[in-house]
């Protein structure tokens, strides 16, 4: 590494008296965003629900907090990367090292394929990854059960179990959030609630927090609870500072309501027809479809519609009627 | 890849009738964050500078648009894979196919490590990438002749070179911003002031462009200048629509005078002082110093303080005096 790099290394584990004059800048910042919504920090006293609630982290007392990047074929880019900044970019006054220590975890160490197309090496496999205290499973390929047996047993001793975007597919598959509440991508939510009936779906929430688990929505939803994960072990100083350090504008770490632009239930409607078995728009010219009792039901694929046509009754009952 | 990857993958791909709801929904966001500074949609007729003038890209007529990922040892993850995101989640009505073709290129494809170590292999070399029309360049190690021999070769045909953070130096050091204008890392902006004075350096900027340069500043900066350039090229409701389908929160891409809040020139003092060589914070009690015409200079890394001892007359004349 060189002197240009060095200076956002450095920079970012320079644990010196910055602290007081980046704190007072990021009051700036935030002072200047108070109209907004989203600066709307939550606080205790509000009646806020659960997920705002101060629920602190302990960090250990030596060492750093491990944290597992758990990747697979199709990994959404952002959906871990946004993560893997922010813990990489926290400092904390006193210390020298890293406070996270983020390493990438697959089936094997083959390289995969991100979403459009980075080759990535993962550094452990299941059989020699450390056990972390954090997971971060972003939207990827379908799991195998090897890979939900190490959510399952890992997550025994995390401080954090955290998805984003998809990936709360991946972890709602191992059993883990039945009787929880959770979110996901907000394309996926039809899907989501089609396939896991027992997990409460949280619409329009940047993040959900049950117990060790939490889940994000989709995509950029995974840098706010990175933040908010942060601040659990920190508190908000040492995360403002991370958002500051990082020149993050969004404010959606402090307000896990903020994305209620999602949370509406679309309506399949004649012009704008939703896949009955995942909730995406669909051409209604060109996309496949089906008659089930006198109505015509729509679909995105040719694979939800043999989804549909194996057991109908189980889609006419949900949000999405048909037309 | 699987039905979970693929609800993203088949979302974003999906160039349907959607397009009008998603905008409608799009202008709600923008709607409820309209009392933030950052919710400032710039206006010509408003006579910001010219960064924010309307300067249309003209997509191919057929195919996709090239754009080259500019990788080495030490690439801020961010940085990269942030941009990454936004091209690669772009939809354009009427196409099934991706509009932005992403690849990434080093000077050769042995994996490199980004920062916090996730290790990554380069789809191509110099000597086989296809010409890109946007080149991205994040912060990373020092460049060699051979990179900087292929930014300037390669930016003779592109739309857009652009830089995020720290990558401004590698950007820089190609001689093509010589008398233009730039920002970058706020962190950096005294040592790239000091490096390169025939620039002229826009603190404060989230992003600045000049002819087809373009440069962001720290880290997350580089998703909104990301979203600017797909507003150039398919206007604003498609890059709307990408940051919505994103879930992402942040409107700088539509402001680049948002980042303010990092502007002023930070102010060296016995508690607080900043290394006259690069700008950052020093612990005197620990920091490298020197004295130099009486005045006692501080310095963040011995690196530094041997930089100034060796030519302490070019610095004493900066912004940072000494103490």
């Amino acid at each position: 590494m060189n002197a240009r790099t060095n200076i956002t290394n450095r920079r970012l584990l320079n644990p010196t008296a910055e602290l007081g004059l980046l704190a007072a800048i990021t009051l700036v910042v935030l002072g200047q965003l108070s109209g907004s919504n989203l600066a709307k920090a939550p606080s205790t006293s509000e009646g806020n629900h659960a997920a705002v609630k101060i629920n602190p982290l302990k960090p250990p007392a030596q060492g750093s907090i491990p944290v597992a990047f758990l990747i697979s074929e199709g990994a959404v880019t952002i959906d871990f990367t946004g993560p893997w900044e922010v813990f990489q970019d926290v400092m904390v006054p006193g210390r020298t090292d890293h406070p996270f220590h983020l390493y990438t975890v697959s089936e094997s160490t083959s390289p995969i394929h991100t979403s459009g197309g980075m080759k990535i090496v993962p550094e452990y496999t299941f059989g020699n990854a450390p056990a972390p205290k954090i997971i971060v499973i972003p939207a990827q390929s379908e799991p195998s059960e090897a890979t939900l047996e190490w959510i399952r047993k890992s997550t025994k001793s995390t401080d954090v179990t955290m998805s984003v975007c998809t990936g709360a597919f991946v972890l709602a598959k191992t059993g883990l959030l039945s009787g929880k509440a959770a979110t996901t991508f907000h394309g996926a939510f039809v899907s989501f609630a089609n396939e896991f009936p027992e997990i409460h779906l949280k619409r329009g929430a940047r993040f959900v927090e049950d117990g060790n688990l939490a889940t994000a929505g989709g995509l950029s939803s995974g840098i706010d609870l990175a933040l908010r994960v942060v601040e659990r072990y920190f508190g908000r100083e040492i995360a403002q500072k991370t958002a500051y350090n990082m020149e993050y504008q969004g404010l959606g770490w402090m307000n896990p309501d903020s994305n209620q632009a999602y949370s509406a239930t679309p309506v399949s409607t004649a012009e704008h027809p939703l896949c009955v078995v995942c909730g995406m728009d669909v051409d209604p010219a060109n996309g496949p479809k089906s008659v089930f009792k006198g109505a015509t039901y729509y679909f995105c694929s040719d694979a939800d519609k043999k989804t549909f046509d194996a057991a109908p009754d189980k889609f006419v009952n949900t949000d999405t009627k048909g037309l």
